[in-house]
């Protein structure tokens, strides 16, 4: 791929991204992680992937609603506007499509699976844990909720906390990487990553307990 | 304070509070961190420090002008209508003054000291990091800005990022603690704390670097 055309699809991603847990930076985090884990594996079509990676987020209108099928009808639509090798338009489309949680196992490429594994590097460790607190912010969720003078880490708890979706989601990105090299950049931010969380439940828990001993203080009437 | 009073308060408390990064949760940690503080002290008045603990965020309207001010007034005037000692109502309020950052210096009394302490204990370490990024997600704010090829880490930074707050505000507070027991708490909050933004600002210059990379993909035309 030339400059001018990659230069001309970033324009165009950075005019449709928004959202604070998925703008820009997000997608050059992620396609910095397209380019640690390429540059291990055979046979890489650099023109899917970089493409792929650029426009993987442009569905997303912040509504949280099938991004990755919105986001793969608009990069068709835009890649045939542009000087784009139409031959695989189809399969930037494909990896845009299968780079969300819930297409996991539909990858049908190897650049489908680098960015899955690229999006996800992004999606634990601190920036799992920092994005996660971020879209808490985004959505006036509360980080946590007490139930029964503990934190709740049901990952079906009611409330949509930042406990719970690091519960059902952070913790889980870890056994769904497909490539080697993306599963060892993982593992190396896990200790961080429960270092930091487990401190967090730890802190809630004791100030549970010490917010009892507020009765020894009151009187009864 | 009898049982039946504090319960007053806080359904009050509990009918004020809205934002994330100030929400009840927030409220229930500075009490309990005030319970700890202060019974490492003598002499400590409970009525006035449990009280203006669960008031002193009743003022922010989500706009953070001088909440400390509107919550002052608001506690004055609330207390008035409930059996709350009159001759504490004044303490009461000037410790909700004066928890904020701007009047650090200007605290009168060992309970608003010791309010200060707790609430700028929420303000450091694990949940110092993590109300941070809530709040950059309630204000829609960027995690950081790359400049040059490298995360800016300028506490003047133009655009008010994760990365700013941390640096002009988290940071910093470590080094304004009124008592001796407060200090202890946050100097065992700051090993992870560093870790965790050291790591954050690692990993964005490395994918900063590694981004360099790509000219050696793209072909000139």
């Amino acid at each position: 791929m030339t400059k001018e055309l990659f230069n001309k699809i970033e324009n165009y991603m950075k005019s449709c991204v928004k959202e604070t847990a998925h703008d820009r930076e997000h997608i050059y985090r992620v396609l910095g992680n397209c380019l640690k884990i390429a540059e291990k594996e055979s046979n890489v079509d650099y023109d899917i992937l970089l493409s792929a990676a650029l426009l993987h987020d442009i569905g997303r209108d912040g509504k949280k609603k099938k991004h990755n099928e919105t986001g793969a009808e608009m990069a068709r639509e835009y890649l045939r506007t542009i000087d784009f090798p139409v031959e695989k338009i189809e399969s930037v489309c494909d990896a845009v499509f299968t780079h969300s949680n819930e297409s996991y196992g539909q990858q049908k490429t190897l650049e489908a699976k680098i960015l899955y594994d690229a999006d996800k590097l992004d999606a634990v460790g601190i920036m799992g844990i920092s994005r996660s607190l971020i879209g808490i912010g985004n959505y006036n969720n509360p980080m946590y909720v007490v139930n029964d003078g503990k934190i709740d880490m049901d990952e079906n708890c009611e409330t949509d906390t930042f406990v719970r979706y690091y519960v059902r989601r952070v913790a889980k990105n870890y056994d769904r990487f497909f490539t080697k090299t993306a599963q060892e950049i993982a593992d190396k931010q896990k200790t961080i990553d429960n270092e930091f969380f487990g401190s967090l439940v730890n802190l809630v828990n004791d100030n549970c307990a010490k917010l009892r001993t507020i009765d020894d203080i009151l009187s009864d009437n």
